[in-house]
């Protein structure tokens, strides 16, 4: 048919030439690890990437080669977010909290070439190199002792280059899972995937960014997609404000230096920001969103919160989901709640924006479709623009003909839509045929003033199948005992959900982004005898 | 390379897919010129759109047949803009204030092949059917007099039936451009085109729209793609008013009975909408968000929105431009700002958000790169995702090799990217080899108490090649005269710009949309002879 619109590929870079032309004085502030700081700009930044594009092709990295990283969040970093695609590459972003195994694991399946880390990270490094024979070239991003310094390898170069251009299906991206129910697996995002994500994320109801947002990320650049960070940023010229490292007092320090606007953390950021605000009795900083995902938010976290007239966006994804697949927005019937029941609302994972979809199937048959009636539980499945098909390097793909990814995850969806997040299929407990939540127990426990931090897992029983015991890290000091949590539970869950046994222990094992490890937990009491 | 994200065709139907599924009860009101009042919801309009593909297909439509409407806005009217698109036809919005050879024209160009219209429109449609004799069927939004009615063609089908899929590249709706300058030209677009087009004007420096939001648009749905209103409001299932009559005072009471955030209309709504509130002694209603383009937005009126609490979001764009391309938006200084600063900021046409391009270049070769410094000024040049690339039926490109489209406008733009619109390349007049903004010598000339309307052009001048001359609609009682309007320009602009004379009539001609038709007036003071 005659006629037609423009046909630009979506790929990232047009979002940084958007934002060196738009916005091009735009800050990105670093605090780095020496206590020092530092201001780039997105113009800046957009010919820091264009040298690394250079760098890139004097090293003879060819497009699709992956470009590793091994740092903490500063204004470098993002620079290889936009330097290693801008050359075509795929940059994959690694996690330095993870175990030397699963590093060597990951490096050596994403067959990485160029590997930029931070100095902090020299030790892992020294350990990883016998490992890790497929990387060519290291590169260090803030000392040059044992590796060229980045600044020195792209400061060779002029800048003076175009972005490789192509199609927006090619591979932008590798972000592997967290390892928190088994081996890290390998996401590959692509520009368009990326680049729909973008636009979707920065809208009204899920993010809300604009030129005028200054945004402190305080969720790792290595952890999946940085929430779309550095993207959504770029694409609407917000201001970036990275700290190197995570120290409350730093970080509060920043907000109110730099006015930050948006903070984006994982709940047990958010819980020491908090508790640092009341051992140095200071007021909330002025910060309008306050945004979290990763792991459930807590009710006391969200509302202390919202009653300092912060708004709240509580998101759930995954690094499958590039990450962001609901969000707790603001419905039609918003300003109808009261204050509790908006609490309650931002309590939940929240719903999806136009993009991704979900729906809840038995956790018997994984095929049967459940209502959405805010009691009925599943395993919860995705699909959407930003979701995945299949896993970096397998031979089948992770959802079915239909689009739908099994999650790993076990909610409940309520009639409006919103999803309330109750455990994850594996850890799930299941006992006389029933499903017990081991989320919604360990959230109960944690009620108890004595009790910091609780998980629930299944033993084997001989008529049960399984039955719920719960592990506890008591707080320092008190002698509270197994049997004062029990009772504690009593009256707050289903009297077939109390645990068989309470079990006290100095601290839980956790995984490299700070979950608890349940999969740990299992194998330690894989013996366990319960009592009679 | 192994490993995928998932590849979902961006199709408008997945908006109304997503409305009602996640916001199905979210109403779309409509205020039919009888006076009465209807209800429905995105999940209904979904519903009613299946019955029209079904009804369409019965009618032996094919993919890419084109379906056109000749009506005002109101829910049935949304309903085609899913069903015409959803059986795979392009939508063919006509604005029935043009004059009834341009419709016979563009009705016969686009090859209509279905006609729906409102009753109000009757005359014009007999008049239409000998001159369009390719239209096969008739069918009437809100009678069954002279047609088969809408509700009863579609009453018919049951809804059971699958949206048309295919390409995101397919065509998905035909507009004419509003005949200011020439014959209408007609703009494709595709279903991707106004998928990012719509991803993009939901964000918070866009439209911000939200499912909270609840968005009465005063813009005609047969003008310009409706500014994307039917596609971003299902994207974000924010609520939908229509009225099919556009009397101030029936909108004022519909956006306080409906509690209306958003309004969206050209200067002259608005200008009728505060002459409404002064002549009743009425408040402003509290809205939220006043969205304003198509024309010039005087600073009275931008200052009074802003004085009354109102967001103002002042939108340049064109129906080859989806129509957004640039909004006023707030800029990472605005918090800075003066009211007054403020109140300027807004007047601008406003700042590209990512997916649209600008530049300006000479009137004289269109070639030479001008400079972004706030006072040069020159043509204007546009292109991006949802930015035309080919005019419906023509065999040449209307973009050159980089995408650039000639605009048809005269801008300067500011360091900050803003642009500030001076005139239309056909309108600005040529003086001793000088540029004259025939639209800065209107806005000086309205600024006088006793003008109304003003219009500048030139005339044929031996020696200047050109000279400005004014024509001026003087208000009704007043004895203002020529000379008067002169003196009084005189200290407004540059004095070689004062108009060598000014002509007082009582009307001006005007476009189908409500535009000063210079075409029409050169044609009018064709031989004029100029005083010595
Ligand atoms: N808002 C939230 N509330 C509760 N849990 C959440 C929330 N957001 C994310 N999660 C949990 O985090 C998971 C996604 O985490 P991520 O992709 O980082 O790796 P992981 O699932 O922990 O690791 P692996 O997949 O290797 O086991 C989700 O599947 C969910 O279990
Ligand atoms: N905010 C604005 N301020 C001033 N003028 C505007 C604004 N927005 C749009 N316009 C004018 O409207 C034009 C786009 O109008 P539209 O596409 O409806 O048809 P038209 O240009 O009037 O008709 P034709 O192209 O047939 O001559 C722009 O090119 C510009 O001249
Ligand atoms: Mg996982
Ligand atoms: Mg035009």
């Amino acid at each position: 048919m005659l006629g037609a619109m423009q046909d630009w590929e979506l790929r990232v870079t047009g979002l940084i030439d958007h934002a060196a032309r738009e916005h091009g004085d735009r800050e990105i502030v670093t605090h780095w690890a020496d206590g020092t700081q530092s201001r780039t700009n997105w113009r800046e930044v957009r010919r820091d990437a264009l040298k690394m594009v250079q760098a890139l092709r004097r090293l003879g990295l060819q497009p699709q080669d992956r470009v590793a990283t091994l740092a903490m969040n500063h204004s470098r970093h993002l620079v290889t977010w936009y330097g290693a695609p801008g050359a075509g590459c795929v940059l994959h972003t690694i996690n330095p909290r993870l175990f030397d195994d699963q590093l060597g694991f990951i490096i050596n399946h994403a067959e990485d070439r160029v590997l930029i880390y931070d100095a902090a990270f020299q030790p892992i490094v020294d350990r990883l190199r016998p490992l890790c024979p497929g990387i060519e070239h290291y590169i260090c991003f803030d000392s040059h002792e044992h590796a060229p310094a980045f600044d020195d390898w792209i400061g060779a170069e002029d800048g003076e280059a175009q972005w490789t251009s192509g199609d927006e299906r090619d591979p932008c991206m590798l972000c592997y899972t967290s390892g928190t129910t088994g081996h890290p697996k390998g996401v590959l995002y692509s520009h368009r995937s990326n680049m729909l994500h973008t636009l979707a994320m920065i809208g009204t109801s899920c993010l809300a960014l604009e030129p005028r947002s200054c945004v402190l990320p305080i969720v790792p650049m290595f952890h999946a997609n940085n929430w779309g960070m550095p993207w959504g940023c770029a694409a609407t010229g917000a201001k970036l404000v990275y700290s190197q490292v995570n120290d409350p007092s730093a970080l509060c320090a920043l907000i109110e230096k730099e006015q930050v606007s948006h903070v984006a953390g994982v709940p047990t950021v958010w819980f020491a920001f908090l508790q640092h605000l009341d051992e140095t009795g200071k007021d909330m900083p002025p910060i309008a969103y306050a945004i979290s995902g990763g792991a459930a938010f807590p009710r006391s976290v969200v509302e202390r919160l919202m009653r300092s007239g912060v708004r709240v966006g509580h998101a759930w994804g995954m690094t499958e989901t590039s990450p962001i697949a609901t969000v707790s927005y603001e419905g039609a019937d918003w300003d109808a709640l009261s204050f509790d029941e908006q609490v309650d609302r931002k309590c939940l994972q929240g719903r999806v924006v136009y993009g991704s979809e979900v729906r809840i199937v038995s956790l018997d048959d994984h095929e049967t479709l459940l209502p959405h009636d805010g009691t009925t539980s599943g395993a919860l499945q995705v699909r959407g623009h930003w979701t995945i098909r299949r896993y970096f390097k397998t031979e089948e793909d992770a959802s079915d003909e239909q689009g739908w990814f099994d999650t790993g995850d076990v909610a409940t969806i309520l009639p409006d839509g919103s999803v309330r997040l109750t455990d994850r299929t594996k850890d799930v407990i299941k006992s006389g045929g029933e499903w017990i939540s081991s989320v919604e127990l360990e959230n109960a426990a944690v009620g108890h003033p004595d009790v910091v931090e609780a998980a629930a897992i299944g033993v084997a029983h001989p008529k049960w199948d399984e039955r719920p015991i719960l592990i506890v890290v008591p707080r320092g000091g008190s002698n509270v005992c197994g049997e004062d949590v029990r009772e504690f539970l009593r009256d707050k869950v289903a009297s077939w959900w109390l645990p068989d046994a309470v079990e006290l222990v100095s601290s839980l094992p956790h995984t490299g982004t700070g979950k608890i490890s349940k999969k740990d937990l299992r194998v330690q009491f894989k013996d366990y005898t319960l009592p009679r």
